[in-house]
């Protein structure tokens, strides 16, 4: 069958899913925990397959390290099940209560999503990940992982299916899509696919903006920045910088670029200088800094590149407007951050600055589902649309309006016969 | 200037505007009540202009009815202002209050999402509630009217301006775009428009949708459905379906669709019938009950129309589930009821329509801002993502994650030295 028609199938199961209880789904997850257990040494034989294709096709380290699925990354794996079992479940909760008029209540509810489209990289436990979060919140799920990780993204698909199948979920409410060819036909699914979640380069995630009409979600990159301001603690600049930095270079919340307010770079900058030379990151700084320690001048595109390397762009800045004005037009509203000891600054940064996370005297690296305690994420979301930062349960829900009557008509309230009384109930 | 050189102006001065005190918002709002009051004959002036022209165009009466902006109109729009003056601000509403760690908190905080651009039909009120609503939520708005209303508009957004701009707001949050040109620039403003909300036809929206990577909330068509079920109060159903189908014809929450249990029809159905005739709509009902009245025959389409007219599809249907599977098939997914005196089915019904509006033994006919206390609404989203249903200020925010720390790192976690704690405060 093709990906239009499994769709087609997929969204009037989907109804079928989103009627099943929580209990239900949530027995499934166990069975999924179970079944990936069960089956550890066939997952792990199918990786080693992508392991030796991507060491005779010569990728690099890092894709080879992300691919990786064996006991460590099982363990973590069933850890992160569990704790989206154990998760309040997200279907159901009523998020208003309001009597429209004697005897007229309005609850609004959340539900399903309906069918949602996944497509993400060469990492296999994120294939886990986005089916554990679909089924927990009721939504059925097409999956499009790696072409690297082919084999095992299929044998954790096997036993990620079979196991939902015999707690009784629907037979589509999986499907695996495993060509290229596929992604293209995903997108021209409107009508049966409610949602759409990319995660790639921004040119991936653009590229399908601009060839379907299904709604996006795109996970893209993440040009993080940090400002240090005029009155702060260095000892915190320095751990919070070099955390944001080095912690783990080729992710989306890393920091890219550090901003400096011009009367704290004097005494810290050379202090930065010095800690990511022995740290061997390579600081590419603005001239007016290059007096206060040897290193690169940084060109104009180094504020728009997002390194995902052991690279930072430096710049010094007049003012907290200015280093607010310079992230909202250069960062890709990830997540950034502020040092500082003045709590109005703080404020006022943290509310002007236009990016899901702002973030003050921490590091940038908490920008994550597992972090805020969402229970895993499907992806961080850089739109402001539904969802924004790291997007978990609550992103994966919409709601409907359920109106109880007993016979009420518009005409009654047109007359003059009945009132409104729009009091919120609980 | 261009519309995309305007919306650059916008998307800066957007964060001048979200930076905003909610006092000064309000203030803005009563500023601008005052102002179209001031304007009055001006506006009523250049609405005769308006309508002089649709007559002499020959369009046709329903159109020019909902063009007029007379007294009535005035009173009833300045009345919506001030109800959304009284609502809470829907800006810096903590949603999330979480202790990650001892020391590093997390909280979710409502903000506006930046630019809006919202094209609608030839209502003028329209222009002034989507205005109002932007202004409320801390929003730039780009504003595009029908064409037929572009001296009303004109007026209206003058005055609204005006105001907006002596109560300290800055002078690009309200923009009015008045060519067709101006859509089509608009559609390539991605970057510095966040969010579109097109109304109009389902044709329209698809357009808009097909041609922009802008995230859009469409408001379009209503197939609007009831079904009466086989236990079920005879005085409620003819009451409930004849408000529904004829309280206001051309409107998106006006019935187009009756299905009725096999068990119902023989009793029900000629009374639905004699009802009807006598309201002068005419009835298309499915071969099976055209036994129990003299009515058209319904052809296949008729249950995929929105007829806007005083015309109803009828089918009979053998059970509960039947009439669920049609509705989630040919509704439009906006609002769908059940007449019915099992609870059980009702809550059947109700969770697994899948619609914005679920409906239990009253008019289709409430789907609307106002009477859900909503304090007016944008339009009524039949998409499923970010706001559903009528779209009133919670759909206009979106949402920062703000974190305090002092000094964090992610290091810190991934040694062992610091534990995540997860706690909710609050």
């Amino acid at each position: 069958m093709t990906i239009k028609e499994l769709s087609g199938i997929a969204k009037r199961e989907s109804y079928v899913l989103a009627a099943l209880s929580g209990e239900k789904r949530k027995f499934a997850l166990e069975n999924i925990a179970q079944e990936i257990k069960r089956n550890a040494e066939e997952i792990f034989a199918a990786n080693d397959e992508d392991l030796k294709r991507a060491e005779e096709a010569g990728l690099p380290m890092p894709v080879i390290k992300r691919l990786a699925f064996k006991e460590e990354k099982l363990a973590e794996t069933l850890n992160e099940i569990s704790a989206l079992i154990n998760l309040p479940d997200p279907v159901g909760e009523v998020t208003l209560h309001r009597e429209l008029a004697e005897g007229l209540i309005l609850k609004r509810v959340t539900c399903p999503i309906g069918v949602i489209g996944a497509i993400f990289e060469s990492r296999p436990d994120a294939l886990v990940q986005i089916a554990c979060l679909c089924i927990k919140s009721g939504n059925c799920v097409i999956l499009k992982g790696g072409s690297e990780a082919a084999s095992t993204n299929k044998a954790l698909f096997k036993a990620i299916h079979t196991a939902a199948l015999a707690a009784g979920l629907p037979e589509n409410c999986l499907i695996l899509a495993e060509s290229r060819e596929d992604v293209k036909s995903l997108l021209s699914c409107a009508g049966n696919v409610d949602l759409l979640l990319p995660r790639g380069s921004n040119e991936f995630v653009r590229y399908i903006m601009e060839n379907t009409t299904i709604p996006v979600i795109g996970h893209s990159e993440g040009l993080c920045s940090i400002y240090i301001d005029e009155e702060y603690d260095p000892e915190i600049a320095l751990r919070v910088v070099l955390d944001a930095k080095t912690q783990y270079v080729a992710v989306c919340n890393a920091l890219d670029t550090l901003l400096i307010h011009k009367n704290a770079a004097p005494a810290i900058f050379p202090k930065i200088a010095e800690m990511f030379k022995e740290a061997k990151v390579e600081l590419r700084a603005q001239e007016a800094l290059l007096k206060y320690a040897d290193c690169v001048k940084a060109r104009e595109e180094d504020f728009d590149t997002e390194f995902l390397d052991y690279i930072l762009a430096v710049k010094q800045v007049e003012s907290l407007e200015e280093a607010i004005e310079h992230i909202n037009s250069h960062s890709s509203h990830h997540t950034d951050g502020i040092i500082t000891k003045n709590p109005e600054n703080a404020e006022k940064f943290m509310n002007e600055v236009d990016s899901a996370g702002v973030y003050l005297n921490c590091s940038t690296r908490f920008a994550d589902g597992n972090r805020y305690g969402f229970g895993a994420e499907v992806g961080i979301s850089t739109g402001k649309i539904h969802a924004r930062g790291p997007v978990g349960l609550s992103g994966l829900v919409t709601y409907k309006y359920k109106l109880y009557g007993n016979g009420d008509t518009v005409g009654q309230f047109a007359v003059g016969e009945k009132k409104y009384t729009h009091k919120d109930l609980d």
